[in-house]
């Protein structure tokens, strides 16, 4: 007699977006001549990099010649891929080694898969808002109770990050043993410092904490001051696994290609050096075959010169989209946060109205869609996201609408 | 404190593969100028269908393009490659919609993750020998205890499959949840019939429970009566899940592309029709973002007329170096099993030699890389595995070495 995993029964509602998607067709469907702009999922918009279209041009017709096709791969990706990985962080002056990288389909895959090696009774904390994935991954592997009046799953430490703090938590008070950081952060588009990374690497150094640091937007990071990885701060190779992605830097959103760095030293409470690095390849070997070749030749030639030159004008081009919003959220008279070293813009909604409220005026007064906040966490009530991936006439169509048609 | 999840420390040894490779490693370096030729992994050699790779092509065009570029995509696969995967079970006789169909990066990651969506003290039963994820899932999983000295996981039921039953296994005696069935079966080659997938379909309706069942090979079954998916039998809607993949039927096997199917009518004890399907698309939604748009275009070409003519003409060519494997060990007087109805031959090691010590005798008198069974389950003990996926040149080699060094 099969029995289901009880904690899916936890979960509330759908996925974040999958909710977006559902309101937004229903939209339409009402107003069928409604033009909607989508400002809601980070969704790039932007051709691919002649360099990444290229290698995967040529990788495809080396498949179909069997002189130079080729089968499985290992699961954690190509040699030459994982030591571009590790030069891209070198670049940034941060230690990352080949053997540290593990090439996956994306940093969505590892954010919710890492929590699997970890012992079920381990307290997560995390930003409050967050990417959803963090916590319904947790959710699901049954390290939560279900949720409560505050809108909290029962057993997570909710780290509230909010215009009072400059939306970076302060270290919990109680003790936590694994933590989810994002930065550049989403949804609130802001970076947290090195000052303020060191504070929780720290914190796990002194606790055998483990970090789960999420820099899928390092790119577009434009302060040089500011840390592109969290091994940019000593200590980290001991206490902290960082993810990343090809995503958003050069539109691999549905290409699928990221990665995830296990240092060797990355150390838990019962297991020293090395271990969990082992345990990440042992799962990575079971439940993962490698991320597609074709894709892997694509990231290869996107981590070349000319490919982060390409990359480069796409963040300066995404860049500019967050210019536009933030600017004319801030005509509008509205408090607005994030979209300076993060293609994400985070305001925060007019007095007395919640953010799934203003998700629907947004929707019913411009035709535009975005994110609410509380879809990211209880902390994110009253604010909104806005995503700067979009063509630029869309963006600017949709700043137009905004100016002219939201009633504030 | 972080600690780690303890239900790693059960596995015994690595994975199997990585073994082989360490073991051909070693002896590739104690011999260098052995020219090995490896029947070991099941790994494509013949370059994929040019209807893939046109498609592929097109695509990769497609994302370098403003107005043709496309973005995330539904976690469950393009609707076109669904319904496509729809109708190849249509055309096979059995009845799958598309929305059972989730596309995946691969069977493998589906065969180890579908797990994760029952619960943990589901008691689950295996073929042994069998495909290593299936097991190593569950123990990461933590169902199961430590090996014990028959070289089995306590609290997994293991359904013996050897010569005396024609390698499928009689009903579990006792009461088992989950039960996983490989049909055309790696590693034995065999293929179960209507009769004997029947009696698990109608044990699981009685008792409520549920088959994996594993059909990567269905394509290479040339026996027009052997059943190539268990929803050709009546009841497994209800009761069954199915993995398949182009890994094999394709050249698929670094380009990864697979899929699952479960039922919206599937049920467990405590849950009914739809729970099921609805847990697998919310696990998918937050854990998996999609397999990639280049390969689900080259997929959806396979299953085009002109593509399912191409991979016809790899899997007869995979089936012929079959046939030479087959012929050449019989020659020799060894007992062979499969490589009729798939692409994998399955021998009985001479009297008196282990399955680890075949390997090593087979790679050190011959240079040839083949399986231990023994790699697969204790019941694969005193078997041996050798795959038809190889350049044609290579098997005849391969076959020419075994009829000439292996000394019996």
């Amino acid at each position: 007699m099969a029995t289901i995993n009880p904690a899916y029964a936890r979960l509330t509602a759908g996925y974040l977006f999958p909710e977006i998607a559902r309101r937004t067709r229903e939209f339409q469907s009402a107003h069928p001549d409604a033009s909607i702009l989508r400002l809601g999922i980070g969704d790039t918009t932007e051709p691919l990099p002649s360099a990444a279209t290229d290698a995967m041009t040529t990788a495809v017709a080396g498949l179909a010649d069997r002189e130079t096709y080729s089968g499985y791969g290992d699961s954690e990706g190509q040699t030459t891929l994982r030591q571009a990985i590790a030069d891209l962080y070198t670049s940034w002056g941060a230690e990352v080694k080949l053997e540290d990288v593990f090439v996956s389909d994306g940093a969505k895959s590892d954010s919710a898969n890492l929590q699997s090696i970890f012992a079920t009774d381990n307290v997560v904390a995390v930003q409050d808002p967050a990417y959803p994935v963090y916590v319904d991954s947790n959710v699901m592997a049954g390290r939560t109770g279900t949720k409560n009046e505050q809108d909290q799953y029962e057993g997570l430490v909710y780290m509230p990050c909010n215009a009072e703090n400059g939306f970076f938590p302060a270290l919990p008070e109680q003790k936590v043993d694994l933590i989810y950081i994002c930065s550049p952060n989403n949804p609130t588009g802001t970076v947290a410092t090195k000052e303020q990374l060191k504070a929780f690497v720290d914190y796990a150094l002194a606790h055998k904490a483990v970090i789960l640091f999420d820099s899928a937007y390092a790119a577009f990071i434009q302060d040089p001051d500011l840390p592109k990885s969290i091994y940019e701060i000593p200590g980290a190779r001991s206490c902290a696994i960082e993810v990343n992605s090809f995503s958003k830097i050069a539109g691999f959103t549905g290409v699928r290609l990221g990665w995830s760095i296990v240092p060797k030293e990355l150390e838990a409470e019962d297991a020293g050096p090395g271990v969990l690095h082992g345990m990440w390849t042992r799962r990575q070997n079971t439940f993962f075959n490698g991320a597609s070749n074709v894709v892997q030749a694509g990231g290869l030639a996107v981590l070349s010169e000319a490919g982060q030159a390409q990359t480069g004008e796409l963040v300066s081009y995404y860049m500019e989209n967050a210019r536009i919003i933030r600017e004319c959220l801030q005509e509008k008279g509205l408090t607005v946060f994030g979209g300076e070293n993060a293609p994400y813009v985070w305001m925060k909604t007019p007095e007395g109205v919640g953010s799934w409220e203003f998700f629907d005026k947004l929707l019913g007064e411009c035709h535009v869609v975005g994110t609410p906040g509380a879809g990211f966490g209880p902390s994110g009530e009253g604010y909104f996201r806005l995503s700067a991936f979009g063509h630029r006439e869309n963006i600017l169509q949709a700043t137009e609408r905004i100016r002219e048609q939201l009633s504030l």
